[in-house]
């Protein structure tokens, strides 16, 4: 085994142990190479595998830190941010910031199959896990299927109750689409993140019936959350 | 209609146009609200619509710039770069930058399913559409079922066909774990993008048979492709 590869795997054990608890600065190359008897590069070898990993991550000209295990968000044809928490074990949370009945946009009105112009509620506000934020939504649903959406929203806990209490009972995600961007001020200061740092941006289409019920834009922070595909089994 | 969304509509239409071409740089706040005869903060919120649409991003300190039309790349049972690319009327490209044969180090072994330490091959290099790099990626090898692979991922065009000339034929994506980092200088400069753009970071396990024949991690220049998830037909 090359020497980047024992120390590589001997930092990956230290993390696992939690000498290294999600969230620290790991030490400067230099202080790793004279700890492990080495040089910057090979250092540098090791660090970099780890955060081709998932277990490093680094700031710009801040250095190099480690990530909290993510929570794993699975998506699939039903997408229930509440219901996909809970499973996980952890407490799924919401705060709605805004909700907000207008006319549509042409983009949101296209996405949403509806006339130009055509009344929509919009939905914004932030997503938590265990207390955390871990991402910022907007979702868009059509005023005319959904007149009471609002009330719904601001009463019930989560978007599918919402939606149950306004008569869409298993609606379905017809398409997801995923991007990466990074993290402007305002969204950063929503997420308790650095400006600078990486978001996962989803963009969701749901249907119920013969209708598209949903638009829902996501943007996750990158380093508290990882998307997964479960594919069919073989 | 508000005034934001008006302005947001019209400058959608610009781009769709082609007057603002993908890598421009937007004019400033001022110059826009000028324009339109609104304030900064009016053009502030169109801007911010649609760079959440991903017609715009930004680069910290640079500006807002137009998006490229991202390449649409699907995430299927089947993930296969140069047919994905092909179908969708671009011209698919690979350059490797190297072909490794070592020691698995622990979270690769772990990954395929090897004992530790045993020899897998690492296959590393940029991949192109269109001539322009969209991707980075390490993708890791069992050697003992597949010694010759080596010599097929110089020899063929694509990683399906090196996998089929060593005996593969038919693999399967078992899952997709999908998160976003930003990239470094040395990420940037093989992508072509800047340090602290978002890239995409995609790690796939594909079977075949009773093995794990695939680990592959991909890093996607976040501006120039967008990952897309088709859900089964309601």
């Amino acid at each position: 085994m090359s020497l980047w590869q024992s120390i590589a795997d001997q930092l990956r054990g230290e993390i696992a142990r939690g000498k290294w608890p999600p969230g620290t600065r790991l030490p400067p190359e230099s202080d790793l190479a004279a700890r492990f008897g080495v040089n910057r590069h090979t250092v540098r070898h090791a660090t970099r595998v780890l955060a081709d990993e998932g277990l490093l991550y680094s700031r710009r000209g801040a250095g190099v830190f480690v990530a909290a295990s993510p929570v794993d968000y699975p998506l699939s044809e039903r997408v229930r941010f509440h219901r996909n928490i809970a499973l996980s074990g952890k407490v799924p949370g919401r705060i709605i910031d805004t909700v907000v009945t207008r006319p549509s946009g042409d983009a949101e009105a296209a996405a949403l199959r509806l006339e130009p112009g055509a009344l929509v509620h919009v939905c914004e506000g932030v997503s938590l896990v265990d207390f955390k934020p871990v991402a910022l939504f907007r979702s868009i649903y059509p005023a005319d299927l959904l007149p009471d959406l609002p009330v719904m929203l601001r009463r019930e806990e989560s978007v599918t109750r919402a939606l149950a209490a306004s008569g869409v009972e298993d609606y379905k995600r017809l398409s997801t689409r995923i991007t990466a961007r990074i993290a402007d001020a305002v969204q950063a200061a929503k997420l308790q993140i650095e400006p600078g740092d990486a978001l996962l941006r989803t963009e969701g289409l749901s249907r119920w019936q013969d209708r598209m019920v949903e638009r829902a834009l996501t943007w996750w922070a990158a380093e508290r959350v990882t998307l997964t595909l479960p594919h069919p089994e073989v």
